[in-house]
């Protein structure tokens, strides 16, 4: 356990019904790793908790602007960050003293970032992706490279610059030690950011991070002038591909369905804010991969679909949108006819 | 059985994959009662597959209209209408020596219409709402008053704005008699519309009726401008929903997660063309619903909401979103408070 009094909370708590009082919770110290907006945005919604936070950016001179200006000026220019979020280069230093580390760098970053990190209590991973063509979860990385710490994910549609300006937003956070999932949701609940709980790690983190291709091809679908149509089918296949996925990884139908699944498949495949979606709708006006990712746009998507169709390959697990997006991503096809192909396979008993 | 060779459709059909060639089935006769804007692009579809078709409009003038200016402009004033499409005001004269007549009038005026119609060899519902505070569904009012038909029903995501513009949709189309989902699904389909078949019919309508309830939520929450975050929450907890009244009505978990369930979900609540979500964003706005209402504008979310809350009362089913919706709809709660409400429920497993 954390240092945090669990055993108070667990008290407190229902494990049916769980209702914690929003900051019932003593204030404590944390650390967020990465300071892109998502990142970003939850060290501030820590920091606003009354929590002390410290916010681990890899670029010191990233560091040294937040300290300077107050602000994440490379993501987030109009969002002032409170005093008591505090902005370092040093790992060591970020989780000096801390009950817990949320992990917020992009997936290809988590092991390198996690060798380097010195033991912490609790490790939580906010980035949605997988590390290998096996599917390896982010929380897997985090457990097998810090065995000594309890884990947990945080997951679900949260579009972060809708955060940044405190519209309601409801997250779900899972870990196998409940204790920990409680604290979690009493650092970060408020009134705008209600944090649900379950134990389901792997689910949460299937759909955290297959949601992302399914997004691609949702804004490829928008980006062609489809319409809501193709869009809300595109999505409908897309979880029953979330759901292969996830049940072969281990997952429970309620989280496919819940917050975490087609909550955040829903956001990201909705919201011309969603990188993913965004990086779609680029690729089928004619942009090419490379030169997106050139200009400095990181879309998990466009990772996790490369680990996605081995693992299809290996499993036979029916993947056809995945498929679909990796031909367009990587072997050139051309959306158009992808996203028409999708269309207009044989129609089939539903 | 309707008329048409359903042995020979059979035959050419896997029940497991069943694959129908698009364009199959001989043209036939078919009918569509209601010349609002989704039966006009029902009538459409089946007369752009080569079939015969008549539209019965309400009003006579309408008829008139589409006859002398082949489109339907109080709806459709941009789409042309193919010259194997007839509009009637004669409901006897719709319905003489057709297959089939595809019932697309609010589910209001279900009864009435049905009341009034000649036998008919199938009957098939493009209505999504309940027109009993005991959750009646469409096809059980077009069985009850016709006995002697076979009937079905089509649901699923399709913005008719959209389906008229032929960008590409997908929809479930459910009968317990698998012969006639057959050769709706080879009337129906075209490279641009999808046809799926379900057998599940109950499930299939208790969603279509639904999700209008859930499309004004999302609507008002849009309407507060409170993101896309808000609404996949709302629409996350709004498919708990529908399966909630979708399984207490005999519905099966696949048809709340396929096309009738999510799918029109996600496309009724995120597209600005929902009548639903328009009605939804009105209000959050300001506008009185009997105003709207009184401006001629038809949302069954409005009509469907009246018949849930009752039920939800009498079976104890908890429907917080619906509830909400009501309230605001026809117990003047301001719509701010009645998001908030929801969104500030206490955090509990999810």
């Amino acid at each position: 356990m954390p240092h945090a009094s669990a055993a108070a909370v667990a008290a407190t708590t229902d494990p049916e019904a769980a209702s914690l009082p929003v900051g019932a919770l003593p204030a404590t110290r944390l650390a967020v790793l990465g300071a892109g907006a998502w990142g970003t945005v939850l060290a501030r919604t820590l920091a606003m908790n009354g929590h002390t936070v410290r916010l681990w950016c890899r670029r010191p001179e990233r560091a040294e602007a937040i300290a300077a200006r107050r602000c994440n000026a490379a993501y987030l220019p109009d969002l002032p960050l409170p005093a008591t979020l505090q902005a370092t280069a040093d790992l060591a230093d970020a989780v000096h003293d801390v009950e817990a580390a949320v992990v917020a760098v992009p997936s290809h970053a988590v092991e390198s970032v996690m060798q380097r990190l010195p033991a912490v209590p609790a490790l939580v991973s906010a980035s949605k992706g997988f590390v290998s063509d096996q599917l390896t979860r982010v929380t897997e990385v985090l457990q097998r490279v810090h065995p000594e710490s309890l884990v947990a994910v945080l997951s679900g549609p949260t579009i972060a610059a809708e955060v940044a300006r405190d519209l309601p937003a409801a997250v779900t956070v899972a870990s196998d030690d409940a204790d920990l999932a409680r604290l979690l949701q009493g650092w970060f609940g408020r009134p705008t950011f209600r944090v649900y709980v379950s134990r389901d790690v792997n689910g949460v983190e299937a759909c955290g991070a297959l949601k992302n291709v399914i997004a691609l091809a949702a804004g490829m679908s928008d980006g062609l002038g489809l319409g809501a149509n193709a869009r809300a089918a595109l999505v409908t296949r897309g979880l029953a591909e979330l759901v292969r996925v996830g049940a072969a990884l281990g997952g429970e139908p309620r989280t496919f369905y819940g917050l975490a699944g087609v909550g955040d498949l829903v956001a990201t495949c909705s919201s011309t804010r969603s990188r993913n979606h965004q990086v779609g709708e680029r690729i089928a006006r004619g942009e090419a991969v490379t030169d997106i990712q050139a200009s400095g746009v990181t879309a998990e998507g466009l990772a996790t679909v490369r680990h996605v169709v081995p693992f299809a390959d290996a499993t036979a697990i029916e993947l056809p949108i995945c498929r679909e997006v990796h031909r367009v991503t990587y072997e050139g096809k051309a959306p158009a006819e992808a996203i028409s192909d999708l269309m207009t396979r044989a129609p089939r008993d539903e």
